[in-house]
């Protein structure tokens, strides 16, 4: 008799939720978005859907119709009745018996939360300080997909060295970003970030940042950067859709400018929120 | 109202089943182990505990009693009453609200099946086909993770290109293990293989074939090698927990040998068999 077992709980295997056997669980097949409201408004989830079709296209998920996959979380959003939203939703290929390939006819399996956003501006005012990690993830990042064990084994170093984030440093010594969040550098007049490549999440505010550095008159470096050129930055920021902008006033121990946010970067803020109202 | 999708069902946050909320399948957030019996008797069974055992020390999921996950299989086994059963068990960090971090109090998750492993003797008999794929996993292959996409892109590359498969190839062009089996050459009277590093699974199955070519009076050199290096081997074989060992007639369309098993990896094949009696 073919069996499964739950903690202590033995069951047969045929009378098992599907969601046990979700190859989301088995091998983190699947892909996923966060999308936020501002006041009551969806941002960017045009930009985020688009995002979210590569993603499945990046890992052959087929058959998924991405009105649809709107159209619920809409009704989702909806339902909540959360003024300013964490909306998180994955797709995985579907559930199965364990094996590597997925044979047979899976049926993609659709999951969304959404939770209430506390007030982030406190951490906006204060700024947090950040410590940098091995970027130990696999080779594309590009995706946005449920494998993310390396990112949490750097965020929870990053927390017990009393820091906010874990900024991820490849074999080249380079920064690629953070682990759950896009980096930023301000020297002087120009914004510098790392540029998109196979190991680099296309970020949705990546995309807002430069937009808004634009309309302040930066000048914006796509062109990685070292830590020690970090910790001798201007000023230094992280981008995350739940958060936007996060000044960034500790590298690694090291105050960045006079350990406050930055003016560019306040300067920044201000701008991004016009994008979400 | 905090809430949750299941496929098209709402449902309140906290009335969800705390399965759907495993860290397993947000992040891959947990580790695993294949064990297989042969004949009613389960087989290495203290190897794989004890990699258990570090899988879990590497990714830091404390307090799980890994003689409770013993008794937990052999229950498990004992109530399947399957003679030649594929044991697969996980254990995540827990469930909750997702948060990289995984901060407050999370109780492991334990998650078992078993399943009738099939007959081998032809394939074995046969040989398969294999076919390279980049190595796209992360850097910590050591761990016996749930970040598994990596692997299942490669194997289902693989089924397209008609292979059983994938053989999986560094940035430097050298091939690490196969996507869910280490892999082994045969060059005169030396069986090679890739040394264990940090982007190597340190694999039961491997052990012993080194142990069985060591009666077979094989030189064993722990030495990574190339694809082209391979094409012109001897012979080929694969090892994975549930086939033990199974020749490779075929390596990227490019016949191995006479295009049958060969000798030495026959020879090792029942070798490792009387380990298993």
């Amino acid at each position: 008799m073919q069996i499964a077992m739950v903690q202590d709980r033995i069951v047969v295997l045929e009378e098992l939720e599907p969601v046990y056997l979700d190859r989301g669980l088995f091998f983190g097949d699947g892909v996923y978005e966060v999308v936020r409201s501002y006041n009551g408004k969806i941002f960017a989830l045009d930009e985020h859907l688009q995002r979210f079709a590569n993603s499945l296209a990046g890992i052959g998920i087929t058959g998924v119709d991405i009105k649809q996959v709107r159209q619920r979380v809409q009704k989702a959003f909806d339902a909540a009745g959360i003024a300013n939203a964490k909306i998180y939703f994955h797709i995985t290929r579907g559930s199965g018996p364990r094996d590597h390939i997925g044979e047979g006819e899976l049926k993609p399996n659709f999951f969304l939360t959404i939770t209430e956003l506390g007030d982030d501006s406190e951490t906006k005012a204060k700024g947090i300080a950040v410590s940098t990690h091995p970027d130990w993830r696999w080779k594309r990042c590009d995706i946005k997909s449920l494998n993310l064990l390396a990112n949490v084994l750097a965020r929870r170093d990053a927390v017990q060295k009393g820091c906010d984030e874990a900024i991820l440093v490849d074999d080249d010594g380079l920064i690629t970003e953070g682990s759950s969040s896009a980096f930023f550098a301000i020297f002087g007049k120009v914004l510098q970030t790392a540029p998109l490549t196979a190991n680099i999440l296309p970020s949705v505010s990546r995309k807002f940042v430069i937009k808004a550095a634009e309309n302040a008159e930066l000048k914006v470096v796509e062109k990685s950067f070292t830590s020690k050129q970090a910790s001798g930055a201007d000023e230094l920021f992280i981008a995350v859709t739940t958060k936007d902008i996060v000044p960034v006033v500790k590298f690694d121990g090291t105050s960045i400018g006079d350990g406050r946010p930055g003016k560019y970067t306040n300067l920044l803020i201000q701008e991004f929120r016009k994008f979400t109202q």
